[in-house]
C-alpha cells in the first residue's frame, strides 16, 4: 500500500527533545524538563518559540516528591514562557500519551496551531520504598494497594495468567529484557547502556514471582519534549515532519481484581483498534513500535493487543527475533522502559520521540530501515488507561 | 446588543450535577465524584449515559491525600463506565477549568459529540497543618513554600499591596465575606448556609495579616459534574441548553516573587481579554460572575482583571452593593469558594454549574432576573493558572 495517500493527519511532530534518561543529581523537575525543552527548540531553528508557541501539555505522575504541584506554571516559567497556557495530566505512566493526545485535540480544534507537548519525572532521589509506594498510586488503593498488592505484583499476577493460559515461559520474558537491552546499549539517552544476557535474567533476585530484577523497567529521572503544529504549517518548521494520523484510546476498570481475563490488555485492544481505524492502516502496515514495556511480560501482551500476532503467540515473535531492530516488526527500538528507563511521567512523550527520530532517519546506530508508519502505545496502571498513536513520515 | 447573534458557541453544557459541598465524612474521592455524576446524569433523562458518553476530564488536584492517582480511570469505574477514556488534570485550585477547557478542545476537535467533565477533592479529613501543606504545593516550593510562605501569606502579601496602592481596606475585603456568605445562605448545596456580619469578620482571629479567618475560603469537600455536548446536537437532550461561547486562559510565573506589581493579577486579565474577543461581548456585556474568591482581596482583585470595574475601584463595587445578587453585575451567587466552599480541584467545573443553574432559571431562591450572559474566573496558585470563560443562555 502507499502509506502517503491515506487519512489526513491530524497534527504534525516537527522537533522532539530528550533529556538524558537515568539518576539526574542535582536537577529539579523544572530543571530536568528544561533540558527536554531546550533540545527540542535548538533542533528547530526555524521555530520563533516565544513567538509561535502558544500553549504547554505535559505529562507529570508525581507531584508529591517535590511537594510541587502546578507542573503546567512551573516548566512554563522555567523555560521562559510564563505567560502561555499550560496543562498538566496525571493518567500514571501515561500521563504524558495524555498530554499528547490532548494536544492534538487542541490542534485540531483550530484553537492553537503551534503548542508543546512535555513529560517530566523524577524519582531516583527517592528511597526504592517510597518510590513503590508513589508508583503503586496508579493502581487501586482501597483494594489493591492497601492489602500490600504492589505493582510488580499486580503484573506477576498478570504474568502468571499469561503463562498458564498460553504456555509463556519464564525464559520468553527474559528475551524481552535481552533485546531491549540490546537496543538501549545503542541509545547515547539511555538510562542503561549495557547488554545483558538471559543467564542475567534468569539469575536475578525474585521481585514478585515469576517477575525477576531485569524483569523490571527502571526508576529513573527524565523528560521529554515534542513540537507539536498544525499539518498545514509543519513545512514552515522542517522539511520531514512526522504526522499524527490515528490516535486511540481506551479504558479499564482501576483495580485488576474486576476484570475478566487477566491475560489480555482488553483497554489497548480497544484503543488501538480506534486508531488503526482512523489511520486507515492495519497492524501488519506498522513498520515500528514503541510499546508500554513496564515489566516483560507487557511487551509480550502488547504484541497481542496491537495485534502484532494472535492472542498467546507473544512468545513466537521474541523466538523469531521478529521484534528486533532488523525483524519485521521492530519494538522499542530505544531500549524501551527496561533499558532506556521510565521516568513515568515522561515516557509516553518519549515514546512519541523515538518515532520521530525513526521516521525522519535520526535513530543513528539503532536505525531501521525505510521505515514509514510508526506505533506508540502508552498504557497507565495496570492498563486502566492504554494510548496508542499511528505517525506517519511526512 | 443583541446576544443572541454572536459568535458560534464552542461547546454546549446539557446538564449538570454537584455534590453537596462539605465534610463528606465516609465517602472515598471515587464516591463523591459518583454523587456528582449521578446528579449530572439524573437531571438529563434524554442521556443514554453508556451509549452517549465519550470520554471523561476531571480535575483533582491533591492524590496524595487518599494515595491514589488515575482519578480518572477511578472514576469512569465508579460511574459504571470503566471503558471510556479519561483524562485528570492538575493545575492546583483550577483543575476542573483545565478540565472543562481540554474538554471544549476536544469537542470542537471533532473527536467527540458527547463528553462529561468533572471535578473532585476531598480535604477534611486532612489535619489542617496537612491540608495547608498539600495546597501550598500549587505555589513554588523551592523558592516559597520551603521558606515558610504559607497560602494565605501570599494573598495577604498581594492584599497589602492592594492596600497600599489604592486604598481598600479590611473592611473592603470583609464585605466580600458578608456578601458571599449572605449568597450561600440561599444554596442549599453550599458547605456553610449562613450569613455573617462585617464585626464578624473584622473580629475573626488573623491567619496572615490582613487576612483574618473569614477572609478565607474554605477546606471542603465535594465534587462538580458537566454533560458537555457539541452545539448541534444539543437540544437532543435539552430545551435549555448553555452555550459556551469564549475560552481564555493565560499563565503567569509559578512565584510572585518574580512579578513587577503584586496588586494585579496579570494572568487572569489576559485570559479575559482572549475569552471576551472569543465571544465578541464586553464587560459590561456580562449579567453575572463566579469569579476565584480564595481569598476576599481575590475576588476584589478578579473585579479588576476582568473589567468589571477599573484598577483599583473595586472597594467601590462593594461599597455600591452591585455585586450582590441585585446589583448591576452580580458576583458568586453560589456563595463563592468563601461560602459554598473549596474542594479545590471541584471548583471550576462547580462554578460552571452555578452558571449553567443561572442562565436555566433553575438557582431558585439565588436566582438572578433576565441573565443572558455568564463568565467563570478559575485560578490555580497564585494566579500562575487563570481560566476564564463566558456563557450564553441557549
Amino acid at each position: 500500500m502507499d502509506v502517503r495517500n491515506l487519512q489526513k493527519p491530524l497534527a504534525s511532530i516537527v522537533s522532539a527533545g530528550l533529556s538524558k534518561f537515568g539518576k539526574l543529581e542535582g536537577f529539579s523537575i523544572r530543571e530536568i524538563f528544561a533540558l527536554a525543552a531546550r533540545e527540542a527548540f535548538d533542533n528547530c531553528p526555524n521555530l520563533d518559540v516565544k513567538k509561535d508557541v502558544k500553549a504547554l501539555f505535559i505529562g507529570h505522575m508525581i507531584e508529591g516528591s517535590e511537594h510541587q504541584g502546578q507542573t503546567g506554571p512551573l516548566a512554563c516559567d522555567w523555560i521562559g514562557l510564563p505567560e502561555i497556557p499550560s496543562f498538566r495530566f496525571e493518567s500514571a505512566c501515561a500521563s504524558s500519551g495524555s498530554a499528547l493526545r490532548n494536544g492534538i485535540f487542541s490542534i485540531m480544534s483550530g484553537l492553537f496551531d503551534v503548542v508543546i507537548i512535555g513529560g517530566v519525572e523524577r524519582l531516583t532521589h527517592l528511597a526504592v520504598s517510597e518510590a513503590t509506594e508513589y508508583l503503586a498510586s496508579s493502581a487501586d488503593y482501597a483494594f489493591e494497594q492497601w492489602h500490600g498488592f504492589t505493582f510488580p505484583a499486580l503484573f506477576a499476577s498478570i504474568a502468571r495468567a499469561h503463562m498458564y493460559k498460553y504456555g509463556t515461559k519464564e525464559e520468553h520474558l527474559a528475551m524481552v529484557a535481552v533485546k531491549n537491552h540490546s537496543h538501549g546499549a545503542k541509545n547515547p539517552k539511555a538510562h542503561i547502556q549495557k547488554e545483558i544476557s538471559i543467564d542475567k535474567v534468569m539469575e536475578s533476585r525474585v521481585v514478585a514471582s515469576p517477575l525477576k530484577l531485569y524483569d523490571c523497567s527502571l526508576i529513573s529521572d527524565g523528560a521529554s519534549c515534542l513540537v507539536l503544529t498544525n499539518p498545514k504549517i509543519a513545512r514552515k518548521f522542517t522539511d520531514s515532519p512526522v504526522n499524527i494520523i490515528g490516535s486511540g484510546q481506551a479504558g479499564d476498570t482501576i483495580g485488576i481484581y474486576q476484570r475478566g481475563d487477566l491475560s489480555t490488555l482488553d483497554a489497548s485492544a480497544r484503543a488501538a483498534a480506534q486508531a488503526y481505524k482512523m489511520a486507515g492502516v492495519k497492524p501488519e502496515d506498522i513498520n515500528l513500535a514503541e510499546v508500554h514495556d513496564c515489566f516483560t511480560i507487557a511487551e509480550i501482551l502488547a504484541y497481542e493487543a496491537l495485534g502484532f500476532c494472535k492472542r498467546g503467540d507473544g512468545k513466537n515473535l521474541l523466538e523469531e527475533k521478529e521484534t528486533c531492530i532488523d525483524g519485521c516488526i521492530p519494538v522499542n527500538t530505544s531500549g524501551g522502559l527496561k533499558s532506556k528507563g521510565h521516568p513515568v511521567g515522561a515516557t509516553g512523550a518519549a515514546q512519541a520521540c523515538e518515532i520521530f527520530l525513526q521516521l525522519t532517519n535520526q535513530a543513528d546506530k539503532r536505525q531501521v530501515s525505510k521505515a514509514e508508519l510508526g506505533l506508540t502505545h502508552n498504557m497507565g496502571g495496570t492498563g486502566s488507561t492504554a494510548i496508542v498513536h499511528i505517525y506517519r513520515r511526512g
